[in-house]
């Protein structure tokens, strides 16, 4: 049975084209630095965010990780949003493998105010009681679904360099990012100093992202990737799905995008569903059920057995994200078959 | 020359008692656990805060940390007041010792938001990509001057044993608490299961702090205080000191709390000088100097020609201190000073 | 132009069999648990070594670096040898990632003295300066190309079950071993309680190990996995490359073998070389230029230039490594290469 | 009842003098850097061993940790013998503060052998595998009872200037070692670059310990001693004491090595108890009482009920430990009542 997963841009298989590409990929030992095609997407990936280096890490949670590790020394302090996904969703990492402290601000929808930013901003050598802060740390598109402006991510830019400090972007979703604000991901990278961005997710690719940076911090994060166990030998095959990732999948994200503010609509329309219709900005939408007598447990299951995966309710909300394999004809059954059990 | 010292209570030298008791201690390796003045401190420690056992610790700052390291796991979140001592003043410790994940509210003067703190709370085996809430640490008297309530805390803390949770008090300065709220410090350490409290600061002990919990929890921060170089050997005559510390200076806290009013109420009448006469629970005076026209530079040089030590400003404001040593004529003295200085 | 690579068996390209299961894997998102290639994997893991259960980890520093990190807390200790691969190639990573303190013992070319062993071993709880010891780690085949008897490490073992403490086995190289004792891979890991195996390395899979053990041990380190950033999404393409490894390639490492043992013979009667027979277990031949007259540096560049890739001299010696790729005419053909090279 | 306490050095109660020191100390925040005492006995302390600065510490282990933690960057590796104090009985605390790891040498009696140390270093860059060693432990005198020659720890210091790095000296009891040597504890300390010695011990100050280097290192270190929670208060008391201990009792430990000395004599002359004689440098005596019939526990009381205490057996062993308050009256009623005992 052919099912329509809902869950999570994470669940996309690799398209065809990715098969193909692995399957004709020439390959080598990376540790030696002997694999062409991750070479090829390495530097692919340096040039699509406009920085001087990349670097091959298994997984997002990794790239953000190893980027911690790389820019603060042990014991430094990291500015960054309570709800961003370094925070939230990457198991307390930042204590073990950094070993830094997290100054969490609460954030406006994942948009982080500048002046907090600042005021939490200190120098190791001004107070023997402080720690010095390390890095900031933003997440755009964020893991709520919203896009954070331009200008937003420019004034903290510009208070980090004011302040002699790196910015680092958990750029998982770059790319859905960059197609909602109609830039460049490399016009979004210039407002970090290091960038790590997912070829899995809405790209398909299996396995793998990218984190990339100044030549001087990607020589560093490739020691340190050694350390944290992420030195691999025949990478190529990961590579050559990836390189079409970054080539052709890119382009398939609008239609995803399109998909989400479609679908968004279309719930919105059915009584008792509340969908927040002005955060859609990817291809996430979030909405309550709670006004449609419907129960989380309920609506999973009823879904699940007309064919449609979804994650039961979070902090009390539904979340549908569209994907590649989700067409607008499968949107328009998930409408339907909505309808049908909370009416 | 005498110096009115008002930069801190932790400026405050010991008493002629202190030093007749110090210089009269049985004392022993109390890393053996043969030193009796020690053994009498911590017994007594445990007893004014109605806990079954307590230790002996170097400073609050070890207290605190050694805290963390005991009641974590590494890798766990910490949930805490973003303007704590923890966070603000102990160099970043919490992520190098205990090695955990902070996870900072904004505080509203120094309290909690019950409902913000019981949203953060999480359990590792809900989602792999959790970790688990380890503990939650309170303030009071916080560093910012000011005393937490005891609803505020004891609703935190039910909210912590509803999810199973360990509460660490930074009780730096719990006398100061006690004093204002008129209760008992062990009343206020009701709302935790450690507690620490300093011997030094205004209790004017020349070096140590009190942790205390659980016996089992006390059994288990000796052995990493051990780990952590605060096996201290013939430190009976810190305890000789302490114990003056615990049972007559803190009948001198009122005394501080009162030439801090008085103080407050006297700079407030002064022209261009603003006093957060609200915020004065304790022995600290919080004001600016911003609408007299003078520096805080001129300020403390003015001041410190005519014998009075005081810091310069922190975000904006200048605090004055009242301890042990300064008499209601020294506030006195310090006032006219100040009207000579900015007139 | 084609080489013959003696670097190591980690330069191992995969078979066309590998491609061919990679292109039509069926795959899903493994974080989800819906991977179904990667679930055959590691339950065939298990399977293979006789233990309950079984991970995919990225690679091999990666597996034993997890393993330290499940099987220990913090601060306690890791006996092992000297010269093993944890100590030795893995940059330090213990420190870092599972935080402990590593007490290291000087090996008999790999083989550790159980009363050395038991020696070390000590309690948390018997004296207040002792921190526990946490782990045993054994490797086997050594990196250093030797094997270790069963009876050695089974006296090890028991010492451990003796002190109720756990075993780990870096079984890099386990089918290599196993082969060499002609006994199954599970008889090995009889004597550990974790075994980290690489799908990689002579057995040709591109990318990733097995971390097998306990079904608690398996569970605690796929949250651990999660933290260290090794949460893949689509794996199973590598995972269908591993199964290959495991069903296949394990056959052919007897020919990989007998070719070392042929080369080391035919080496050792070329003029000033002297190769350490004895220690010719696995597929690494280990020999001396010294008496050749040729530098290191010549002997390099000299075989680079015939077709030949080797490593440079390590504490003064050459290391040549037979695998899959490397046939018995190879094989000769390097032979008539060294001696033009050295005569 | 007095009793006499041969268990350690670190039971010696303070001297009069040192109360009367105490009692009488001009103290101040030493936070602030406003204790008189403190600063003498800082300089002090870095002058009697030749170095540019020092810092008062809480404990012996307070101030090798924190000369790790100081000296090392995190995942570092630390060369050292593995039965000194810092790996033997510190709790494991290297893997928790400053994070690096162990390399530990087997050592001849405390001594380590320079070529096995010159084998084990190893820089970051010379290979992606390897971490770079950050520093050479050494530990004299040992706490086996014996003193390392200089001209072991000049060949070891040449080869560390040779590659660049530190060497820190654990010399806890350094000044025993001085006196065994004949030599000026500034000429053992020529011999490295940060060294740490005691107040107490033989020294019967009743708390601290001195951490002297360079002062770009000192520095360092005290922003990381207040990290670690060793910032204290009115810390002069101890430094009073301490100052005795330097300028007084160090002339002291000669006699304690006498008694040591004659102590063995004696107890060597008893049937049954095999002295280690050849390894009495300073105020240890070792010897085992196998040979005697009489158990370790039955020893241990039987002295005890003759107001004689020491500690049981370890490794086979029973040491005896002379100090300040044991007269060579002591000693010889000592032999007395050992003589009564294994009769």
């Amino acid at each position: 049975m052919r099912y329509i997963d809902l869950r999570s841009d994470t669940v996309t298989n690799p398209t065809d084209e990715m098969r193909e590409a692995m399957f004709k990929a020439e390959v080598g030992d990376d540790v030696y630095g002997d694999d062409p095609t991750m070479k090829e997407l390495e530097e692919y990936g340096a040039k699509i965010v406009g920085k001087e280096a990349a670097l091959f890490v298994p997984s997002g949670t990794f790239g953000n990780q190893l980027s911690l590790f790389t820019h603060c020394n042990r014991g430094e302090e990291v500015i960054l949003g309570d709800d961003c996904h370094i925070v939230a969703h990457e198991v307390g990492a930042s204590s073990v493998i950094a070993g830094v402290q997290l100054r969490t601000i609460l954030s406006n929808k994942g948009e982080l105010d500048p002046k907090e930013v600042e005021k939490r901003i200190r120098r190791a050598d001004e107070d023997i009681h402080f720690p010095g802060t390390g890095l900031i740390c933003l997440e755009n598109a964020h893991s709520n679904g919203r896009v954070i402006s331009l200008e937003n991510m420019k004034e903290i830019y510009d208070i980090a360099k004011k302040h002699n400090l790196p910015v680092h972007l958990d750029g998982a979703r770059l790319f859905n990012a960059a197609e909602y604000l109609k830039v460049d991901a490399s016009e979004i990278a210039k407002c970090c100093d290091s960038v790590m961005f997912c070829l899995s997710k809405g790209l398909c690719a299996p396995v793998g992202s990218i984190l990339a940076g100044s030549k001087e911090f990607i020589d560093k994060a490739r020691k340190k990737r050694k350390l944290m166990g992420g030195g691999l030998r025949q990478a190529g095959f990961l590579a050559a799905a990836g390189l079409v990732a970054l080539k052709e999948q890119v382009k398939c994200l609008k239609n995803d995008h399109e998909n989400a503010i479609f679908m968004g609509e279309e719930l919105s329309r059915i009584k008792g569903i509340e969908v927040r219709k002005e955060d859609i900005h990817i291809s996430m939408v979030f909405f309550s059920i709670k006004n449609t007598g419907c129960s989380s447990e309920k609506f999973v299951d009823g879904l699940l057995e007309k064919g449609i995966k979804i994650n039961g309710e979070e902090n009390g909300e539904i979340r549908f994200v569209t994907n590649y394999w989700v067409t607008r004809e499968d949107v328009i059954y998930v409408i339907k078959c909505v309808k049908e059990l909370v009416k």
